[in-house]
């Protein structure tokens, strides 16, 4: 088989690891002897049985997650649980903290909101146009929780270390950098992350969540949007999204197996945005957006001199077979996701064509 | 390829057909060219947009829908849409019906009834264990709405045609026979089907909408549970289970161009229930367990003289490539799921098979 392949720099859905995909493609017909396909078998079935136990094993070695939390697997995206966090997790007469650091932070806070749930922004970057991660936030002792973005696609920042809330639960979308590097848990009370990113195809979203914060939903809370639901049965109170919770768990084999675990995932991507970031500065061309030591090792943003020049770049990398560059379509510019899929040759074709563009060109 | 395939006649997730497998496993790496696979391609590009508007188009083919309807692809599954429906059709002070026939239709009211809504349901069959779909049901003329299960996949019945509800819209939940027959939308304010039965991977939910029920929501609904916005969006409001998408997208077109529409697909699902059933009713060996005018196309469900020899059955079909004709765990007994992807090869297999059952055990 020799397929097309380009370099893809998508900010979601993203780029899969190769041998994942052709893992997939070869038992698309016939799953483990089944004689049937992944998308036919039973998710009560022995052979399911085994794959979505490997995935949560998985997540559980990879982020060294203990007994005090569940591991999920949800459908809706990360857009769902922007409703789902404060529906679970604020009964009437708690309130919640949220830090606002672009996009994704912003609609989740407006889905509490428009629930009329109590929650206060305790630290925004918006001033800046979400270029920076906040410093020194004063967080409220008595909240429920506090909800970060940990990786903000869009914007191309990223908190370096989680800040310290002196024990009210973090609550993080990590849609876009999850598995990026190794997790200390403890601060969290639930991660989640739409696995289309750094984790596998659309159509599944992870989350980890402590078991004492479920047991806060009310009992009016629909079955479905009660995250309870999903931990007693395993994620499978109704029928899962099992294709894309097979391939997840792949990609974590990989992760484990082939690149060898989160610490040297985190040493490869930190020298992939290394590699991207120190050209990207030493030039007088291209200009990142995100203030430096907010910077996103997943999301490297930057700009060129005019939106002229940026059509240009995205359309002639294209015709290189460098694909996604474009900047999401609320902020321009341009963008390169380099998850973890994203192997480092990429990296060096694209910073090879960067330098040829701007001979060209500057 | 010569992959090994068995018979598979699982309730769900479920076979699909075998040409619609091929095409997704031949293109997995390099989709239509792009040099990346369907998993990896951006929803917001020209090729997601040709798969998902493709799939639309079929499906207003397909059930003759006009222009006040919306398709909408969803998450979470028919379980989701159980609460979905009441929070967006049943504004405070609307009241609505519901039958019941069987497991999903009990879910479906639960799930309204944990809301708080007010709703009545105007007929059940529970009186003789599901075995029947009511007639003659006094509905109300004021109810918002009138919600049945079209087919009820554990219990092995079906509506063979749909009530006369005097103008109250209907909203069916077709997750076990969407696309089995042909269907005339105007009678139905909504259907929604979860596709691992008839239409594709476990993973996305087709729901059809009349525009005005979507106008009933109330505003502090949460966007995501609003299908308002999805209908706004085309879907694509947050990241959509592409690869689900694509698949139903392959099995509607081979529908419409291999089966040749949904009157050939009727008749082809006729000719197979029919022979299933014959050779039931005509055993003494093995009992059916639903009326004969309340029998379902998709789900025939059958009683051997005893749990021993049920058991027998189902582990020496397996020995002989015949899979998933072990009845749901909550009733027993076996069943053969004859959805569209089933040749009638299947059912002309199964039925050799039963003969010869009968043989060694009668």
């Amino acid at each position: 088989m020799t397929a097309k392949r380009i370099w893809n720099f998508n900010a979601g859905p993203a780029a899969l690891p190769l041998p994942v995909l052709e893992e997939i493609q070869a038992n698309l017909i016939d799953f483990q002897g089944s004689g049937m396909s992944i998308t036919e078998i039973s998710h009560r079935s022995k052979w399911f049985d085994d794959v979505i136990n490997d995935a949560v094993a998985r997540v559980r070695r990879l982020l060294r997650v203990g007994d005090d939390y569940q591991v999920l697997f949800l459908q809706g995206g990360a857009s769902l649980q922007f409703c789902m966090v404060p529906m679970n997790f604020l009964p009437a007469g708690a309130s919640a903290d949220y830090v606002n650091t672009g996009t994704w932070s912003t609609k989740a806070i407006k889905e509490a909101q428009i629930q009329g749930k109590p929650i206060q922004v305790v630290a925004s970057s918006e001033d800046r146009n979400f270029a920076y991660i906040p410093k020194d936030i004063a967080f409220n002792a008595d909240a429920a929780y506090c909800h970060i973005t940990s990786n903000n696609t869009i914007k191309g920042t990223q908190w370096a270390a989680f800040p310290d809330t002196g024990g009210v639960p973090l609550v993080a979308d990590m849609s876009s950098d999850i598995f990026c590097r190794p997790l200390e848990m403890t601060p969290f009370g639930m991660i989640y992350a739409g696995a289309q990113k750094n984790m596998g195809p659309a159509g599944v979203c992870l989350a980890v969540v402590r078991n004492d914060l479920m047991e806060r939903a009310p009992a009016d809370l629909p079955t479905m949007l009660r995250y309870a639901t999903f931990a007693a049965k395993n994620s499978m109170f109704n029928t899962p999204p099992c294709f894309a919770i097979y391939a997840v768990q792949l990609v974590l084999k990989w992760v484990e197996e082939t690149v060898g675990g989160l610490e040297a995932m985190a040493r490869r991507n930190q020298a992939k945005a290394e590699m991207l970031y120190s050209f990207v500065d030493a030039s007088e061309f291209y200009t990142g957006t995100a203030d430096t030591d907010s910077r996103s090792i997943m999301n490297v943003t930057f700009r060129l001199p005019s939106e002229a020049a940026e059509q240009d770049f995205v359309a002639q990398a294209l015709e290189n077979d460098l694909g996604g560059l474009k900047g999401h379509r609320s902020v321009g510019g341009c963008r390169a996701s380099i998850y973890n899929a994203t192997p480092i040759d990429a990296i060096e074709t694209l910073v090879d064509f960067m330098k040829n563009f701007e001979a060209k060109m500057g």
